[in-house]
């Protein structure tokens, strides 16, 4: 449940072009983010269309609901946009010229050698006690105004005059007038296990009962959010990380929030491949190049990607009539022979049925690592598994080696 | 205002990772704007938090809104996977086994040489009267259910099961519950040129005022769509594309809704290769396997990936002291004679400054086609164009010779 000591906020975004699905609406993880970070409470995401009547209903609602109202788009100068009109019916505040708001736009037309067009002058007026928001990226001025008790923050659609007006103006005001609590994220990337497999894994655990868990499912990556309370010490966050990393064993590839942060699991390839000064060949068959394309130039020295197994390992080569680790390990150390990389990894697959088993070498010094894997689904999946089992078979040999 | 003949849509969201910004929700603007194309109306995109109280106040809210719920999220196996409880409660219907999805999930472990966790239990209790929704793509069945007058479709917030299940089974059921308007969606897949460009020419053409036009621009193929009213036959939608395909040129890669469909250029290069029956050989540089990850295995016969220039082209090999097109026809040619394959491609680049410069060629029976393009931004990005350029070349030249 929410904190109620928490301030909450709704991230109201509108217009059509994202009610309609023509933007995807990236505004608003942006302003989530830096909600949570904030500590915040963020309890609705809603979008509406360029409709008076829906935004003025849509923003009491917002007012009834929450302490903080972030809002983007509908401060342009065209007949769809609404967004100070709607806040003047809703609230019933009338709208007043701002000089200064009229001054910088006139300003931004002059220095484009272009007359302010008769439509922009609309931009320039603000509801009564508003506190204006300088635009130095474009024309739309922001403001902050207040309904019957949420505080509502308004900027324009554009992703590039938000994101300024965020920095420069609204994350400080937020600080001031609201009480910002932090609360300390750790997320754990892992591979290679499921979301019920580590599910289950951790109700075995004690963590306590204030430390708040959730999953990201992702493919072919699973995220673990551990959300601390502000007042826990990282040497106690530390232990409560060891404790699950305990228990999900080497499928955890990298912790954020406890100092070092990574991406991805081919950021900690890259990582690994840099501290041991190692280089790398590979043998892509059923990824095609998607190993390839996520190596670092630097220690990536050639990849051969032969699509049809056959063509790099033709049947004759195969004493016995499957592929299986043994002959991937072998294809690897033959092809290591040579080349001038450090490390050498392979990737045969055999067809079983509609699925696939992807079979995985890795060597160096007549080290051999190998994996093997079942895939199923659409191709493009089976690719995007096949690649990041190779990428983390790899970053196995290099912490083991 | 929206037409009051049309059904209402709310996109609802769930899941703290999008509420708290960690995830864009791209899911959102995916069936927005399948919505759009079936010509209903999207009143709300709303998103919640994983909170239980919540969401059944929200889906009651919804129920009161619109025709229409499309969910994503919230059916995954875990304690913050609350979805079907919150339905349950705010209808006030019962859950009760569904022993078809359990039996798929368990088969789907089954392939996995794995025991179902018992936690995946839950997945397959669903509301009673629900109408499942078989999950061929993952573990959680998805279901429709009726609210007091809305109906309300549940999706997994997974992207490609949620495309999954809305292709085989929500777009027909939502065709078949809901008045269709009968819109005629032609979309032009370009590559190459810009979306103000595409706008430029545009203007200059006299195309009928009940046309809408609505551009998406994408890396690195932008999509212009034309909506044509029901009433327009498909001749005259014929000769209106063909105008606009005229003043775009080459750019044009695929036209959708005239009766073929083409995805992506990828597939545009697929039925070329498979309709002149060639085979490709290819030498990838700077965009490291991105060429070869999009190829089909039927047709590509081999890829080497070498993420330098030199140590494909030794500089002692550079007659001048910079690579250029005809460097790339060079070594094309040169491999070509090596090659199995009926066509060869290869890519070279040089560094100049912060940003790249690309040189592609493809070469068939001693014809070389080639091409450079300037690459701005950060590698990532620039990676994503150059191989774009290769397969829209290697189109080009399929549609030559």
């Amino acid at each position: 449940m929410p904190n109620s000591s928490r301030p909450t906020v709704v991230i109201f975004s509108q217009g059509d072009e994202v009610i309609t699905g023509a933007t995807v609406d990236t505004n608003a993880a942006f302003l989530a983010d830096h909600c949570r970070t904030l500590g915040f409470d963020i309890v609705r995401h809603i979008t509406v269309a360029d409709e008076l009547v829906d935004m003025v209903s849509v923003m009491q609602e917002i007012d009834a609901l929450a302490d903080i109202c972030l809002c983007t788009g509908g401060l342009g100068p065209t007949q769809d946009d609404l967004t100070t009109e709607a806040f003047s019916k809703a609230f019933n505040v009338p709208l007043e010229l701002d000089n200064k708001a009229l001054i910088m736009m006139q300003d931004y037309f002059g220095k484009l050698a272009v007359d302010m067009p008769a439509v922009n002058r609309k931009q320039a007026f603000l509801p009564n006690g508003a506190t204006r928001i300088d635009n130095h990226w474009g024309t739309a001025a922001g403001f902050i105004s207040k309904g019957k008790q949420c505080r509502f923050y308004f900027m324009p659609g554009v992703p590039y005059e938000m994101k300024n007006m965020m920095r420069a103006v609204v994350l400080d005001d937020l600080r001031l007038k609201f009480n910002v609590d932090k609360t300390q994220l750790v997320t754990l990337r892992t591979m290679g296990m499921g979301e019920s497999a580590i599910q289950q894994e951790i109700d075995l655990l004690s963590i306590p009962k204030d430390v708040r868990i959730s999953f990201r499912a992702g493919l072919p990556e699973n995220e673990l959010k551990l959300v601390f309370p502000s007042t826990y010490a990282k040497k106690t966050m530390q232990a409560c990380v060891d404790q699950v990393q305990n228990v999900l064993k080497g499928s955890v590839f990298a912790v954020d929030g406890l100092g070092d942060s990574i991406e991805n699991l081919a950021d900690c390839v890259h990582q690994l491949m840099q501290q041991k000064n190692e280089t790398l060949s590979v043998v892509e068959t059923l990824s095609q190049g998607d190993v390839s394309r996520q190596c670092n130039a630097h220690w990536l020295k050639k990849s051969l990607v032969f699509p049809r197994v056959s063509d790099i390992m033709p049947p004759s080569d195969l004493t016995e009539t499957s592929i299986n680790e043994d002959v991937a390990c072998q294809l690897a150390k033959k092809q290591h022979t040579n080349n001038d990389s450090s490390l050498t990894l392979v990737q045969l697959y055999d067809q079983i049925g509609d699925d696939k088993v992807v079979y995985i070498a890795v060597v160096g010094n007549q080290l051999c690592k190998s994996i093997s894997k079942t895939l199923m689904g659409r191709l493009h999946r089976q690719q995007i598994v096949a690649s990041a089992t190779a990428l983390n078979l790899l970053r196995k040999y290099l912490l083991e080696h």
